[in-house]
């Protein structure tokens, strides 16, 4: 099973840094610690619903898009 | 910004549905409580990352599946 925290964490990370925000401006934006962002950025954690949508809304994209990458690939 | 417990919840019963599966049967696939999957599908608990992959591989369904309507519509 992919680790989950990590790919959120880093799609968070790439689409704070497309969108030219520090990690204090983006926990400014979620209303969330800098240090927690951080956190959320390298894998270590293991994130609630109400804080992917903060972070989500914050960044102005889908939820979905912060899971990209994280659904096992299948054939079929 | 929308209930995102509440729709993940709705998401997570009508999958579990879908496929004819109990809470308790669902709950023993993600390796969860019935209680707790019984919770969540009500919009109670504000489910973490971990937890939001182990229910959507037990239902077989993408992440993202189990976030549908959870963004905002946006003109634009």
């Amino acid at each position: 099973m992919p680790d989950i925290k990590k790919i959120f964490g880093k799609n968070v990370r790439t689409y704070r840094e497309a969108k030219n925000l520090s990690q204090e401006q983006l926990a400014d934006l979620c209303g969330l610690h800098r240090t927690y962002i951080s956190h959320v950025e390298c894998g270590k954690r293991n994130v609630s619903v109400e804080n992917i949508q903060k972070i989500a809304q914050a960044l102005r994209v889908k939820i979905s898009d912060l899971f990209a990458g994280a659904d096992a690939k299948k054939n079929k």
